[in-house]
């Protein structure tokens, strides 16, 4: 398509693009943005270098060679991004990024932009599905990498479970990498390596004082005794022993391999108490089998039955980690049956998203040459909304956001009376029809100010398509959802940590209706235009499409 | 796990893991095998350097600080891997690779093994699906870069759906980078671009023969007359102009934008025509919404209309593209209607799976110092088979694969009796037992020679959990299904290219009975242990599983 822009004299033409989706993921009535650090380090190195145009042009022998040169200059050096904050909540057809440039260079950007943001920002919802699912207070740990498509996808779904609500990744490059927390546990295979206590090397332990290596076999031994579970599997202690002796301070055992309640289960207190008499504290036990509610129930129950028998009050509260084919569902259907689980680990159904695999993002031409433009279609699921528009969140008195609502920020005709903005126009809406821009319109622009909300204006906000449907808000507070993030050769916003984005993430989630976000059912949250964007859209619609003739 | 090996001195134990699958995906019953290339150059270049192991430190302070030095002298020279031809169909529990080596290493390899061949098999897998679906003679486009899950997982995606089947992509570095057919159109915002023929720069094209540049618009203007389809849009049709005017070799319009047969479709015949009075020909034209099977009749109907009334034949052969989400499932569904597509375009469904995002492989110790292990579960699908074995494809008379049996290839138990395979054994199983492996083994292995099946030589198969079902096999052909492919530091295998891999696929979907690889209730493929291997698993099954009481 560049090459066909170029070719035909276009690739330099004024042009906004939207990037947006037209359903929220998982049945789900909100989306969480994500991907916008990574769209803006492509931005800035973006660039074809002569190899690569040279294996281009083997691939495109036809092509005229002199498209080669034009490739290698172009950059994102007249372009401008728009875009909401990274986590917040976003809802179908209103923009996630707003692209304005040259025709060609944006065209291009479209596929890589589109995967950029697809993955990372329905990575990042289902993981806030998964924490309103367990709640604040349970830890929700990402055990995906193995399951993942690709080791990219993996580095991509580790980062975005955390920034939308997960505490912890097992995926170590990715905790390095983006400064996350790791945690993990041993597998079944570490357990089948250990037959009898011959595969100990050693059986001493250096104590928590730092006092002499004391004998630590004897000891596990000792309390599997007083723990009457002389019926244990001795290959499953032994590695219990092993491991504890490798982690004194952070000993978490799987103890699914041979038998939870009549193995597993007695070994890893046999372990745990020997620690607390090195004067260690073992952290607890994952589940990876059978009943999770059940299960962790009953361990729950001897934690306690232990913690008093022995004395050791700290055992009540021994950290009980559930894993095993875990998804937003099971979460709930634990949630329902009560249980004992602290931590939850998620694997398959978190990182590959199998209850949706992709979020739809599109990226449509909404303006060009400074005339909107819309895509219209015989499935009205899949008309665009014309225009360049801003998209402002509406909140109520009580705080709560209650509609986001798209405005024109130009003229609906090519025709109408140029003029510049007046100086009451907002900072931010100045942004947009900056005279120092280097990109030259064919239209100037008029910002539309009368009709941005503003606190304490009612307001009428419009269905896209359903035109009984109209509400009047008087907003308490507005919020301008769109920032200029890439002026034109530089990124002008400072890239907040993952975990401040997953903060925000939190923070809305405690904001928004609970309605909107409640796991069956969800209201829809209102996307609205505005008067004048309704009228424009729905004239524009009628007079592009033809009435077809039935004989 | 391998600082726990390391610290308690099993780090440098012969082990055996087998990675393999429990079910087929997609409610199949086969699985094409793929990522083993990626796999060995993942292997060969398997090193931690120094800059890594201050980063891990940091992550992990209060480990030995000795650990980070054997971790630098960490590699694969110590590992000998077994695996089946790139693109071999493989069914469950049979091992995909066989890792054989120190148990350190081979226990860190778990999770990158998984993660390159789950998702690689996925792809090819389904890449085989549709292509069953279409057929052999329908083209298959892969187009899915923008919904993958991560750029990487696109470039994955990319790779083996054509390894599975397809016969291009629409993702250019893919296409550039593992030499695929590169296959694409244009999209709906190149023709949003255009609003009337003034926005046409030039009007002119130079004719195939090389001649003069003489006027187009004026010729395609006259084509849409003589068509009679004034009333089609002018922006369509100036783009399709100009995109003609392009690529004159490679016209393939999207004709949805507006209406298809109202204008889409008349608007590309103008075009196609002039460009056939200047001596080119038209490729086709791309449908992506509506009622795909009804539309390309329709097209295929005027396409011959056309073709008679103005007098050029190859009209009725232009190629019709067919998108718009399809799926396995939609081109089974338009199969059955009936349609006059000759190329899919198929995106999200194919590179992200929606069907089943992940293929559950799992990496499993079944060997330790010698002996077998096995894996107990309380749920009998998470058992596994212990003990290192090869795996034979039987095949019948009439040259039809019937079963895969399974057969131990080292003692059941460590104190039998040590031998070297006698001179008869084949060089293949040598190999596992060559004296001058530089892994030296606790048990002295003795292949079991005599139950390696032959041609013509009645063998008996038993399900491996089912102890009523058994058959009788006596082979036409025996394929021993797994090669060394990494010998103890070097790759020793030849990688075919994808397209070879590619063409073993088919030729395999055409050698498989056809009731194991049919859409709906497919017949599952036998894989069987020997008898001896079956025996023995249940023996142990047996000794290791406590007999539950209950009160």
């Amino acid at each position: 398509m560049l090459y066909a822009y170029w070719k035909s004299g276009h690739h330099e033409d004024d042009s906004v693009f939207e990037l947006f989706f037209r359903r929220n993921p998982f049945k789900g009535e909100f989306t969480v943005f994500a991907g916008l650090e990574d769209c803006l380090r492509y931005i800035a190195n973006f660039k074809f270098d002569a190899a690569s145009c040279r294996k281009l042009a083997d691939k495109f022998p036809s092509w005229d060679p002199t498209f080669w040169d034009y490739l290698q200059t172009l950059d994102c050096s007249k372009v401008r991004i728009y875009a909401p904050r990274e986590g917040t909540l976003v809802f179908p057809r209103e923009p996630l990024l707003r692209v304005e440039g040259p025709l060609g260079i944006c065209q291009v950007l479209e596929t890589t932009l589109l995967v950029l943001i697809n993955f990372a920002s329905l990575i990042a919802t289902n993981a806030a599905r998964h924490r309103l699912a367990v709640g604040p207070d349970k830890a929700l740990l990402e055990f995906g990498l193995r399951r993942a498509q690709g080791p990219d996808g993996a580095m991509t779904a580790s980062r975005y479970a955390v920034l939308g609500g997960f505490d912890g990744t097992s995926n170590v490059k990715a905790g390095i990498e983006y400064g996350l927390a790791l945690s993990g546990t041993h597998a079944h295979s570490f357990v089948g390596a250990y037959q009898t206590f011959a595969d100990l090397k050693t059986t001493i332990l250096v104590p928590a004082d730092g006092g002499e290596p004391r004998e630590f076999l004897a000891c596990v031994l000792a309390n599997r005794k007083k723990l009457k579970a002389m019926g244990t599997n001795d290959g499953e202690l032994a590695a219990f022993t092993a491991y504890a002796q490798s982690f004194p301070t952070a000993f978490l055992a799987l103890i699914d391999t041979y038998d939870v309640l009549e193995s597993g289960l007695p070994n890893f207190l046999a372990v745990a108490l020997a620690l607390h008499e090195f004067g260690y504290m073992a952290r607890g036990i994952r589940l990876d089998s059978g009943d999770l509610a059940y299960l962790s129930k009953r361990c729950r129950n001897v934690f306690e039955e232990v913690a008093t028998a022995f004395g050791v009050e700290a055992f009540r509260n021994l950290t009980i980690v559930a894993s095993n084919d875990l998804s937003e569902e099971v979460l709930w259907s634990l949630k329902e049956q009560g249980h004992s689980i602290d931590a939850f680990g998620v694997g398959t159904n978190l990182v590959t998203c199998s209850a949706q695999p992709a979020l739809g993002c599109v990226y449509k031409l909404v303006e060009v040459r400074g005339e909107p433009r819309m895509k219209i279609s015989q499935d009205h699921f899949k008309v665009t909304i014309p225009g360049r528009k801003e998209c402002y969140r509406l909140y109520n008195s009580q705080g709560q956001p209650v509609v986001d609502i798209m405005v024109p920020t130009y003229p609906s005709a090519p025709d109408s009376s140029s003029s510049e903005p007046p100086a009451s126009a907002t900072a931010a809406t100045a942004e947009t029809s900056s005279t120092s821009s280097p990109v030259s319109r064919t239209v100037t622009a008029q910002t539309i100010v009368g009709k941005t909300p503003r606190v304490g204006e009612r307001v009428l906000c419009r269905h896209p398509f359903d035109p009984t449907k109209r509400v009047f808000v008087t907003p308490s507070k507005v919020e301008k959802l769109h920032h200029l993030v890439w002026d034109c050769g530089k990124i002008v916003v400072t890239f907040p940590t993952i975990q401040e984005s997953r903060e925000y993430v939190l923070q809305q989630l405690a904001t928004f209706r609970s309605d909107h976000l409640r796991h069956l059912n969800p209201t829809p949250y209102k996307v609205a235009l505005s008067a004048e964007l309704f009228t424009f859209m729905h004239d524009l619609w009628s007079n592009v499409t033809p009435i077809i003739e039935i004989f």
